[in-house]
C-alpha cells in the first residue's frame, strides 16, 4: 500500500474552509497569522482585508447570514480581542462563523520574556471565546489537529453558532494527514416520544383555535427550513407574521402575510393581529426583547406554542429535544386545513403606503415618507442592510420587500455600527444583488472606515446615511448632552476614501434625483446623506414613550 | 446622634471617581448606562463621548498614563465587549484604569425574554474581564456596594492595573451610605528579610562591577518613583538607559543617559552600551519582547538584577515580595559611588543628529531625516504620542526629548490604532502641552474617527500621518498583498470631520513650511500627511531582517 500523501496543518484547515463553502474570509494581518494568510492567498478563498478587526467580524457575520457560513482570520490578542463584540453578536443571533486566530509559537513552551500582543496568559483568548462558541480549540499537535478541526467546524454547521480555532504560527507548516471529503450531518435529532407528545398537544390546540396565527423567526432561515415553512403556511392557511430578525424569510407578498411583528415598536395593526390570536404558533423565533417589541408578547404565554431549533415550549411547559424540522413536519401531517386566507396582506400594503406614495418636490423629507419612497423603487435585485435606530431599523422593518430580497440587520444584539461592514460582507456573499443600506449618523461614526474597503473592492451599494444629528433613539427616552454628535461633512466621505459618489438631500425632490443618479451609476458606491429633523421620531417610539 | 445623610449608589461611585482624581471619563452612551451618565454630567467630571468604545478605551489609557488614573464608562455587552482589547493593553502595560459598565436591571432576576446587547448569560462580561483586572465586581446590593466600590478602586491604585465595576441600571438610584473621605495606601510592602538579602546580594554584585549600567522601565513612573530614581542615578553615577515603554521617565539630557534601549530594534550604540554592562540593573522594566528588542537581552540573564514593582530577580533566582521603592532605597544606602559620569550622552546626541540637521528644501523626505527634523523644534511644551510601526515607534523612540516631555506609546502590547485616541486622552490629561503624534497609515485607518472628537473638543495636536502605503513593518519580514491598503486622501480628513487644518508634504522644504504653519496655528489641530517611500524602512528593521 502506498502511504497517503501528506499535507500541512495550515493547508488542511484551508481545505476544510473551502469545502464548507467559504469563498471569502475577512481579516486583518498581524505577525502571528501571516503564515496562514499566505496559505489563504494561495487558495480559492478571497482574503478580504478590512480596516480593523471589529469590522471584519461584522462583515463576516453578514456574509454568513447569506452564505450559510462565514469566516474571520486574525492575529492573536489585538486581533482576537478587538473582534469579540462582533462575535458575541453572531452568537446571540445564531450566525455560523468560523474564527481562525493565529497564535504565538508553541503556547506550552515556557518563556522568560512576555510576547507582544499578549498579556502573558497564552490561553486567555481561548478562555474568553469559549463562552460564546459552539466549540473552541487551540491546535497543538499535528496528529490531533485534523480531527480537532473537523469536530470544531462540524459543531459550527450543526449548531449554527460561532466556533474558534487557534493555530500557533509554528504549527501551520507541520505535516499532517491529508484532508479527504468532508460532510456534516447537521440535522437536529428529536426524541420520538417527546416529538409525538408535543405535536399531539399542539395539533389539539391549533385545531380548536378560532383565530390562530404563525410568528416565524430567524431560526427557520438558519436551519434551511424556508421551503418547509412555506408549504406549511400554504397548507394550513394560517395568517403569519415574521419577527424583525426573520424579516423576508417568507414572501412579504404572500396573501396570508400580516407584516413584521415588532410588538410596540411595529405598526399597531400588525401588533393587534398577532396578539389577538387565540393560539400563536412561534416557529424559530428568538424570544428577545427587541424581537418582541420591548415588553409586550410575554403577556400571552398561556396561548403560545414556541418551537425553537431543538425544543418546543407549549404554554408553560417545555419539550426538550424536539427538532424544528420534525415539529413542523409533524404539525403538517396532523393538522386539518383552516378557514380562508387572502385578506390580510392588503392591510400591510396600506401601512407602508406603497400604492399611493408620490413625491412632493419641495417637501422636506420625513422619516415616514422616506421609507414609503424607498418602497417604490426597491426591486428583486436588491438586498437590504439596516443598522439599528429610530431612523433605520424601525423604518426599514416596514419596507414591503419583493420576493427573495434578503434583509440583514442585527435586530436582537443591536450593536450599532454593524451595517456598514455588514454591507461589505453581504455584497460579497450575494454579488448579483445591489445592497440598499440604512445607517444612522451615530452608527456610521462607529465603523466609518469600512467605506474604504467597499470602495476598494469596487462594490456598488446604495447607502443612505440617515442624519438626524445624534443618537435619536436614546433622545426619545433619556436625553442628555451625550446624545449629541460632531457634525461631519458626510457626503464627502467617498471622495476622501478614494471613490464612489456622494451627495446630500433635504427634500423629496432632491431624494428622487439622488436615487435616479444612484440607480444610473450601477457599478459604484452611492452614498446619500439624508437630512432629517432632529425630532423626527418614528411613530412607534413616540407611542412607546407615551406609555411609560 | 443624627442619622448620616444618605446618597445613592450611583452618586457614591461618582464621588469616588472624583476623589481619586478623574477630571475626565471616556465613554459611549447606551441605554443600560444612561442613568449613570446623568450623574456624571451633574458632577465635576467631564464625560468625553468618543465615536466608538475601543477608542474610548485607548483615550482613557493614555489619560491614565499622564493623570495617574483613568476611567471608561460604557453600556453592557456591545460597549464592554468592544473595548476589551484596549483594556487588555492597559493590563499588559500596567495602566490604572477604572472600567464602569452599566448593566441590565437586576442580573439575578429570571426573565423569559432575552435582553438586547446580551447573549443571555448576564455574568459574561464580568467573567471575561476578571482575567485582566486587579479586581472586578458586579454591584448587586446597595448596602454592600460602598465597600465593594472602595475595595475595587483601591486595588486599581495599589496594583496599577485596570479594575471593573458593573452597576445595574436599577441600582444607580438606590440609597446607600454617603461617601466620606477616601485614601488608599498604595505602597507595596516588602518582606524585611527578603529585602535585606536581595539588597545585600545586589550591592555586592554592583560594587564589584567594572562596567555597571541601569535599565529603567515604566514601572518606575507608574509607582511614582522618578524622583527616587533620579537621586539614585545621580548618587551612583551609573550610566543608564530607559526601555522604550519607559522613555523620558528620566531626563534625556542627563549626562549619564545612554539612550533608549530597544535591543536590535534600537541604535546599535545603545544596544552595545547596555549589553556590554557586566552587571545590568533593571529597575521597573517589563521583560517583554518588544521592550527588549525582539530576541536579545535574554542572553545575559546571568549578569542581570531585575527589580519589578513587587519582586527582585538576581541571575536565575527570585526574591518575591520585595517592593521596588524599598529596593532602590536599600541600594542607595548600601552602595558606594562609582567611577565617573558625563561621557555617554554625546553619543546619543550624535545618533539623533540633532546638532547637525538642516533641511534641504527639494530633498524627498526620508524617515531618518524626518525624525532629525522633528528633533529641531520639539519643545518643553510638547508631549509625544506614537503609534507602532516602522515609520512611527522606531523613529520616535530615538527622539531626544527635552526634560519633562512625556512619551506615550503602547510599546509592548502594540495594538495599532492606539495613538489617535491616545492623543485625545493625553491632551485632556495635560492641557498645557501640545501633543506631537506619529501614526502610520495602517494604524490611522483602524481608529480614524477619533479625529472628529479631537476637533469637536477644539484640541490642538500636531499629527503626522506617516504614509508609506501599507503595513511596512510586516512587509519587511513577511510580505503579501494583505499588507497593502486603500490609499485615502488623508489630508482632507480634518475638513470632513469638521475642523482643524490638513496638508500633505513630500520634501524637506514642504515639511518645514508645514511645521511652521502648524506651530503658528497654535489653537487647532494640524494634520500633516508625510509621503514616504514604500521601501523606506527604519535601519534597525533591515539589520534585524538580515540576521534572520
Amino acid at each position: 500500500m502506498q502511504p497517503a500523501e501528506m499535507t500541512t496543518v495550515g493547508q488542511y484547515l484551508v481545505r476544510r474552509l473551502e469545502q464548507v463553502g467559504l469563498k471569502h474570509i475577512f481579516g486583518v494581518p498581524g505577525d502571528y497569522v501571516l503564515r496562514f494568510f499566505d496559505l489563504l492567498e494561495a487558495s480559492s478563498i478571497d482574503l478580504v482585508v478590512t480596516c480593523n478587526e471589529l469590522n471584519a467580524g461584522y462583515a463576516a457575520d453578514a456574509y454568513a447570514r447569506l452564505n450559510g457560513v462565514g469566516g474571520i482570520c486574525l492575529t492573536y490578542g489585538v486581533g482576537g480581542f478587538s473582534v469579540f463584540n462582533a462575535v458575541a453578536g453572531a452568537f446571540a443571533e445564531r450566525v455560523p462563523l468560523i474564527i481562525v486566530s493565529g497564535g504565538p509559537r508553541n503556547p506550552q513552551a515556557p518563556s522568560r520574556v512576555l510576547l507582544h500582543h499578549t498579556i502573558g496568559d497564552m490561553n486567555l483568548q481561548y478562555k474568553i471565546y469559549e463562552h460564546i462558541m459552539a466549540a473552541a480549540v487551540i491546535l497543538e499537535d499535528p496528529e490531533q489537529a485534523p480531527d480537532q478541526i473537523d469536530q470544531t467546524i462540524a459543531a459550527c454547521l450543526r449548531e449554527r453558532l460561532p466556533v474558534y480555532i487557534e493555530i500557533p504560527m509554528d504549527l501551520v507548516a507541520q505535516p499532517c494527514r491529508p484532508a479527504g471529503p468532508f460532510t456534516v450531518d447537521s440535522s437536529i435529532p428529536s426524541d420520538p416520544e417527546a416529538l409525538t407528545e408535543a405535536v399531539g398537544e399542539a395539533v389539539q390546540m391549533l385545531a380548536a383555535a378560532q383565530n390562530p396565527a404563525i410568528l416565524a423567526g430567524v431560526e427557520v432561515a438558519r436551519l434551511g427550513l424556508c421551503r418547509e415553512l412555506e408549504d406549511f403556511v400554504n397548507y394550513t392557511r394560517f395568517p403569519f407574521a415574521t419577527t424583525i430578525l426573520g424579516k423576508s424569510l417568507l414572501s412579504e407578498r404572500h396573501p396570508q402575510f400580516m407584516g413584521v411583528y415588532f410588538g410596540r415598536l411595529g405598526p399597531e395593526g400588525v401588533q393587534k393581529s398577532v396578539e389577538d390570536a387565540d393560539v400563536l404558533l412561534c416557529l424559530g423565533a428568538l424570544m428577545t426583547d427587541i424581537n418582541l417589541g420591548v415588553d409586550t408578547a410575554t403577556h400571552f404565554h398561556g396561548r403560545m406554542i414556541v418551537a425553537n431549533s431543538d425544543k418546543v415550549g407549549i404554554k408553560h411547559h417545555v419539550y426538550p429535544q424536539v427538532g424544528l424540522r420534525d415539529f413542523i413536519q409533524g404539525l403538517r401531517a396532523g393538522l386539518p386545513r383552516w378557514g380562508q386566507a387572502g385578506q390580510v396582506a392588503t392591510e400591510h400594503m396600506a401601512l407602508t403606503g406603497r400604492s399611493e406614495f408620490s413625491p412632493v418636490a419641495s417637501q422636506k423629507i420625513t422619516l415616514k415618507r422616506f421609507y414609503q419612497a424607498v418602497n417604490r423603487w426597491l426591486g428583486r435585485h436588491n438586498l437590504i442592510v439596516s443598522d439599528t435606530g429610530n431612523a433605520t431599523l424601525l423604518g426599514a422593518s416596514e419596507l414591503f420587500l419583493p420576493d427573495g430580497v434578503p434583509f440583514i440587520a442585527q435586530a436582537f444584539y443591536v450593536s450599532i455600527g454593524y451595517a456598514l461592514p455588514a454591507t461589505l460582507g453581504a455584497k460579497l456573499a450575494a454579488p448579483s444583488l445591489r445592497p440598499i443600506t440604512f445607517i444612522g449618523d451615530g452608527a456610521l461614526q462607529m465603523t466609518v472606515q469600512e467605506l474604504s474597503t467597499i470602495i476598494r473592492r469596487g462594490l456598488n451599494p446604495i447607502i443612505f446615511l440617515m442624519n438626524n444629528d445624534g443618537y435619536a433613539i436614546e433622545r426619545v427616552f433619556h436625553d442628555g448632552p451625550y446624545n449629541d454628535l460632531q457634525m461631519w461633512r458626510y457626503s464627502r466621505l467617498p471622495e476622501v476614501f478614494g471613490g464612489g459618489w456622494g451627495c446630500e438631500v433635504r427634500t423629496e425632490g432632491e431624494l428622487e434625483d439622488a436615487v435616479q443618479q444612484a440607480l444610473s451609476r450601477d457599478g459604484e458606491l452611492a452614498f446619500i446623506e439624508v437630512h432629517l429633523d432632529r425630532a423626527d421620531y418614528w411613530e412607534s417610539l413616540l407611542r412607546l414613550k407615551n406609555l411609560r
